[in-house]
């Protein structure tokens, strides 16, 4: 990157001396509680426990590192977590009476493996947790020392600088770019999502000749999607996407993260030879699986010669991470990518965070901020 | 290829003093009559009609050529194109009153186009009638002149080195070859068809290391995809498809002619980037739209990171036709591809074959001998 120097991008170290809380005091805690059915249950699916202490200042490292939790991110996905053990799915399954954990950024507060000192700030997959101690293996996710522009909050790490943004710009660069340089419509659903903003946002502005249609299911969305790029929006709760499609279409290129009723209608407007990016499933998640919604429009994928590529981001994790961080963060500075963010403040309200990722009832990445993330 | 003497293709022409029938006489034809709801329906869909009359000698040509038929294809396909010519598909609609047509091969007995002069076969798109005046322009598909290894018939034209053939060809070399090498399962349904048994064949030929599943609904079918190299076979009318991939699988290329419940089966039982070659739909062709099966396992594409490919033969067949004539025919020959055909005499048995194919009745490629083909 060739940046002009105002606009370069400032690092900075956390400050090790940052106070910790008198000990012991509690050390607050969401544990998994029970599967739920359909959607996680308020009160019961996940509970608020303070019953666990920690004296942060002598609690034994075991040649591991005590983090405090910074950020937490709040994900459709974690429901496919929320199952049986015997049940195989691609992300494990949480454990009954066992804190959550997912995707998010902590400080390390004291340390005895010096890969891991006080004061850096590590990305990974973080226990929901005010503080846990941790070490170099003890998670599926190898952990990644993450220096802070300063302009930017944690927060956007786990949204679009984390796993949302980078799925979309993995998928983008592995499956779609070279397709959409010569297609002429995008189809993106759950288009308010961190996911869908940022494919709409990066195909704008890589692929200024492709017509983009975006849905979602709240005015709020339909007009933040209108403002990032999106040239044709539709309210999929109160719109037949079928019409809309057929109007808009043919479709190129769809990016689909419902996997429901809206990819059968993509799937009827898709031009001969489109191609379909399968990237997440909202109408399942939440559905028991004998009433998973039915696809009706299969046969098509033969009968128009249609490629689906279902991927997931860890598939190409390695093969781009480090060209995200090189190109993505410059682009949320210079305001090329605008995420949008909905911050639930202290982790006793990650429940909320984790039920309304379920009920489109948040807009914006939803975000839990355990402490401090400026 | 380096052939010995001994096993290399004799060709030969057609004798052009081939003898024609007194005229006038009748020429038959089968007629589109009526679009069906479900399966073609026996006296109602088609018609055999023997009131055209034609002069051989006499008929003017207009620049064209007279073209006496051969043999004929009946496909499943030819259902798609049973259907009111204001929907769309991917092959153009049958129309009302006018003779069908598909795959087939002609002798030339009369020409006034230089480029088809009498005494070549042409492999082409042909009407479902046994003498046609034609010209270079009118079809689909280009002609394209055929000299037939003496040892084979020309029926095998329109099954394994015609468009079935063909399919499994271009698909295997275009889509599934790469991925071959490195997996150890596949599946193939609709294996007793030309289509299947070709795939069968050519995979284990090439990938010996691979397990292979086929199913089909008949017992001799299964008898006869054992005996060309499946390991496994099941008849999915009498076997659960989910019980039997979940005992050989997981599936890592799944070869797809059927769309319905047998592909939703396959899905739940392909591995972590597994790939899906959708080449046919027989559960859907003879279903009203409203009723057509539907597949509920299309979140496993992205939970899985699966990749579909779907794909029509002329999709390819710029790429790989020449290639498929140097290399499939002596194999063939050679008795590494074995074809198998069931045979109908005189273009009268056409509806027969048309219908055949629906229900599962015939074993093995349905073609028409309208003359003789030896």
């Amino acid at each position: 990157m060739e940046e002009d120097e105002t606009r370069s991008i400032k690092w900075h170290l956390a400050d090790s001396s940052n106070p910790a809380p008198m000990s012991p005091f509690s050390n607050g805690r969401i544990l998994y509680n029970e599967h739920p059915l359909s959607r996680p249950v308020p009160g019961r699916t996940v509970i608020y426990d303070t019953l666990q202490t920690i004296d942060i200042g002598a609690v034994p490292l075991n040649g591991g590192f005590l983090m405090q939790t910074i950020v937490l991110s709040s994900d459709p996905y974690l429901r496919t977590r929320m199952r049986p053990q015997e049940i195989k799915d691609f992300a494990p399954p949480f454990v009954i009476g066992q804190p959550l954990d997912n995707y998010g950024i902590g400080l390390v507060l004291r340390s005895e493996d010096d890969k891991y000192p006080p004061g850096i700030y590590l990305y990974g997959f973080h226990f929901f947790q005010q503080y846990s101690v941790r070490n170099d293996t003890d998670t599926i996710f190898p952990w990644i020392p993450l220096q802070k522009p300063q302009a930017l909050s944690w927060s956007l790490f786990v949204g679009t600088l984390g796993m949302p943004g980078q799925t979309a710009y993995f998928g983008w660069k592995a499956l779609v770019e070279e397709k959409a340089k010569m297609c002429k419509t995008l189809f993106v659903s759950v288009g308010g999502g961190p996911v869908g903003s940022f494919v709409i946002q990066y195909a704008k502005m890589n692929h200024p000749q492709l017509k983009i249609i975006a849905s979602a299911g709240t005015q709020p969305k339909l007009d933040f999607m209108k403002s990032i790029g999106a040239d044709v929006v539709f309210n999929y709760k109160t719109e037949n996407p079928a019409t809309v499609l057929a109007e808009h279409g043919p479709i190129g290129i769809y990016w689909d993260m419902t996997a429901g009723s809206t990819l059968d209608a993509a799937v009827e407007n898709m031009e001969n030879y489109g191609l379909i990016i399968a990237c997440g499933a909202t109408s399942v998640y939440n559905t028991p699986a004998k009433d998973r919604p039915q696809i009706q429009n299969f046969d098509l994928l033969f009968r128009k010669s249609i490629t689906v590529h279902g991927f997931r981001s860890t598939d190409f994790m390695e093969q781009y991470l480090m060209q995200f961080f090189a190109e993505v963060p410059t682009l949320v500075l210079d305001g090329k990518i605008k995420p949008s963010e909905q911050r639930y403040l202290g982790l006793e309200k990650a429940e909320e965070a984790l039920i309304d990722v379920h009920t489109g009832d948040n807009f914006g990445k939803a975000v839990i901020i355990v402490s401090d993330d400026s």
